[in-house]
């Protein structure tokens, strides 16, 4: 029993506000627990310079969060004057799960920007804002549709991630702040919804893991992906059945 | 009648959901018509280096908007690597603000930081900010009453905040993003319970204004912050009574 | 009686060398009392990237100190690596206002930058800024007369700047800078030669000010700003009759 | 067979130049076939200020690519004035893997700083890294020994990466830069001397992988890191003796 | 003769107007031809890190020119947000030179800023900043003479500089900005009363110059020189006799 | 006798290794004494912008020192954020010195990058820079003879720079790290092989010093160019007689 009476495979209570905001082309407010990810997606009529005039499109992300999103207040990136390294991870793990999903060549030449900005943080806020990125992304994509005379949206698979760890010895599903702390191994896990890895990054912080660790976690971040694939598809509607493979 | 069909002496909507976050010691979500700003408040044990040692409190605001909290994205400051001068303007222009209803002496060495995050934007996002702020201060400062044994809170007054223009030369109350995009005039008023101008920053861009449009213009204004007051006290609640004045 | 002997309703002294140095196409050494600053205006053959290919123009401020124009050493921003808030603020200001004289479209597409220089500082640097700024910039437009052909340069009035504030209760113009630090309210005035205001600024910082001594205050400021354009005029010489409304 | 005549599990031909340079505490010049990286180790007295007081120590990492190193010149990170997300995940990768191998407890409160300067990239410049400073951090370590009458050192295991990946549907061993370029999936993996693993970074970049393909590379790379930990040992000599476990 | 009738051995008209500024410990407007300077010198209490403790004091030099300095507009380094190359050299070189002739074991531990501010330029900027800075800053010591109980200031000589070049093949003196731009050498010369040399900076930028060149520009250089320093013991007055070796 | 048991005019043991890295056009690695620089060149197929059409190229420097180089750990200037003064001024030298040999209009519209990495000091590391930069240079150049159809380099004369000063009173040749901290004055000498100065930076740093000093020093520096001349001829052997005047 965890210490908020959760069972080791189970997930937090999860909920998506699909169109929260009104200027984006999709957006959705994600909440996994107490962790609060705004995901907004932008289309934009350009592509990065090393793209241009190959007919490709692109999808770039980036992460922020509000500076008491966390316990202590956390000074504001624009302060400090860069963009740091945690954050700067995120944010290309973001964008590099969503590209593996997108057929960049249907897509044609626009970015998709997808900015996801945590207003209160309990742990797995970059899992969080993978999992309701490809929301806003898809409800984006979907305003694209009439003008690009798309039956299917130019996405191959649905895309979700969740964490997973080890903590005393044994293997648990979707960390809170307070497990992620303590747990000795810490693995991200996105996939898609032909059961393949797009991104696995284990890491034991000041310890190490086993070949059975892995194997035990692997299981488990693949039963609690599935279940947010479901609340995906719920909070998607009838869209969901333009994504490919659906 | 406007195009929203308000009066000239008319505001928005607005409401108040307080202790919207659960890591700050006061936190609301304000709305103005679809203006809408996260403001915290956070509690810090020091005060700014000119300050230390002289038993005086610190009262510190910053803003910021989320990308698409526009009509067009914008590109984030943290990516920018500076922070913009309008941002800087309107941060020091809360943190005037707040700073001049607070008993700094009462409150003792602590700085209260104001974060307001413009999740939304449509117009006035500078005044629902001061109005939200003054709302979250109040609350995080009533987290320290017990301990600093305080009956009424370090607080002299309310303070509110709104906008006035001259749209095609008539003053008009509360503008949203289409009436300041097109007005000739554009002025804030901040303004305390007791009636008195905290701050006044009237603006022709490109433009002038007559001696009467002023004072039509402040008489709006005064009228908007009693109403904003009147929200601010219901949403505070039985705190607002251990506010100086009251 | 203020400490250096002026009534409440007493500019101090006020020079104008214009002219004062040979690089810029107009450029004048303002000093208001022991306040100088160097304001040069510069022609430049192009616009902003926003105004691109409308046949309109720009003017653009920037505002500095030197290290030693204060009491204490100042430290520069180029070594701080940013530009303060202060800074930006007062920059903004000062092209906003003389924009609103400028007559843009008769411009073409020219910016005309303003560079204002503080070399000695005794309180209100960015009125003393605005007022020789104004001057500079007509000698520049002066310069492009026989180019563009004009008989009335593209200059709707005269613009000047002064700052007013309450001290011990009593509303005093134009604050030296032993006065603006211990006045309970400070605002600056800018106004044109038709008698309309471009910008009100009034600050309580850790005060309030009431509507009457608003009034008190605007009546001295639009005292004192008559006197100064009287200054500009004679310091224009034949120019100033080329000016809108001379 | 491979474009370089290598079989799917070979490694690329390796050397350790130990002692390298002279200022260093420690230092390696690694070459893993053409990447080639300096790999110093300096001890420092103090610690990050997170951790003072607690009577631990810390390893910290730098990495960073010559101009040169690569195909196109790079411009310099100090040029561009900050440092890119890609430097900032390697250079906490390389600081975590390290980490994990050090008591830190033992090692009392100094800072172990790792700077990896790759002079020539062919691609796994950045397991290259952590296999070099491992060594590099060792003999740095040794240099302590005498003072802190240390007969072991305060390392419990080996630690050494290398990359696999998969071609063409092949899972391959130590990717070069043309195999890294057209490979589907890329994986880093970091693994200690009792076979556990410290990191595991699999990206499928715009790819996906399965589970069997996992298995597969995991195979792959511990074989890898076994021959590489045979070449740390015998580059260590004696040193090499006073490890954990050994 | 050259283009501004000047023979080859002769400066150009020398101006220096001392406490030209009411703030700064001593202060100098510098004019040498239609370069300008405003040199200031400030004492404060303390010296930079490395000297602390060692009851030596420290002589440190900014170096900035006006936008508006130049024929055309030069970007501010602050809005930049970086201090160019030039600008380095030459607040270094400035700072080195001063450093040579103060006694900083006498001065204590306090810091001389020596702040030059160019506010018009026609070539010999960094000369003309130096020969002015000697001036200000022996006006600044001489503010601490009472305090410090000094009968000679802590400065061993005087101190000046100038620059020679060759042009179309012959030596000449002291180089106006016409001068300096085509030039095939450009040699800056610091030298001390003693008639020794501080620094020498000969540059053939894509040219060279021969050892009787370099003689030849030598002897210019101690001439004007010796004429400086002439003016510089004129402006100082009775001051004057209290540097070392007077 | 100097320390390490050189004579006064006796220059380190010099080594050049050329083309030491695979990837650029031309590259060295230098050492003198304990001193070691990469210096390699690369040809980029365009000009700075100030150049762009005149038909004409351009050599730029870039200088940097790993942090281990030195003694003590020297912080990055990445990660500093910003290029220091020193190194401005070094690599402003490297650039400068190089550009007087080459024969810019017949290079044509290419820029020659060259980058001077210090991967050990021991003094001396500007001068060790533009030795070595020459050979990468001229290396780099003959990979363009044959689709230029040069038969001669477009580079005029050799060039190699060495460092003299003045210890205890007496010149010396080549200072190595020791004796350039104790050094009175250090003067950097470059010239070309047709005996000619490019650069003389001599400075008295808290010294001075005299002209009979000055002549002694530029004697000993024309004889180490001599013999770096000499071992710049043997390591480009045949390269060599394609330089101009040879």
């Amino acid at each position: 029993m965890r210490h908020d009476q959760r069972q080791a495979n189970e997930l937090r209570t999860v909920h998506m506000e699909t169109n929260y905001l009104k200027h984006p082309e999709g957006s959705v407010l994600i909440s996994v627990g107490d962790t609060k990810v705004i995901c907004t997606a932008t289309v934009e009529d350009r592509v990065p310079p090393f793209l241009r005039g190959q007919g490709k499109g692109w999808v770039s992300a980036e992460y922020s969060m509000l500076p008491r999103a966390t316990e202590q207040r956390t000074i504001r990136e624009s302060s400090r004057g860069k963009v740091q390294g945690r954050t700067m991870e995120i944010q290309r793990l973001i964008g590099r799960a969503l590209r593996s999903v997108v057929d960049l060549e249907k897509l044609g030449e626009k970015t998709i920007w997808l900015d996801c900005d945590v207003i209160q943080a309990d742990g797995g806020t970059r899992t969080a804002s993978i999992t309701g990125a490809f929301v806003a992304m898809v409800l984006a994509l979907e305003t694209l549709s009439e003008e690009k005379g798309w039956k299917k949206l130019p996405v191959k698979h649905f895309i979700a991630a969740t964490s997973v760890g080890v903590s005393e010895g044994n293997p648990i599903l979707d960390l809170n702040y307070m497990e992620d702390s303590s747990a000795e191994v810490d693995m991200n896990i996105v996939m898609t919804s032909n059961e393949e890895f797009v991104e696995l990054q284990g890491t034991g912080e000041e310890a190490t893991f086993s070949h059975q660790q892995l194997l035990d976690m692997l299981a488990l971040g693949k039963k609690g992906i599935q279940e947010l694939m479901e609340m995906q598809r719920e909070a998607l509607g009838e869209v969901a059945s333009k994504i490919g493979g659906e």
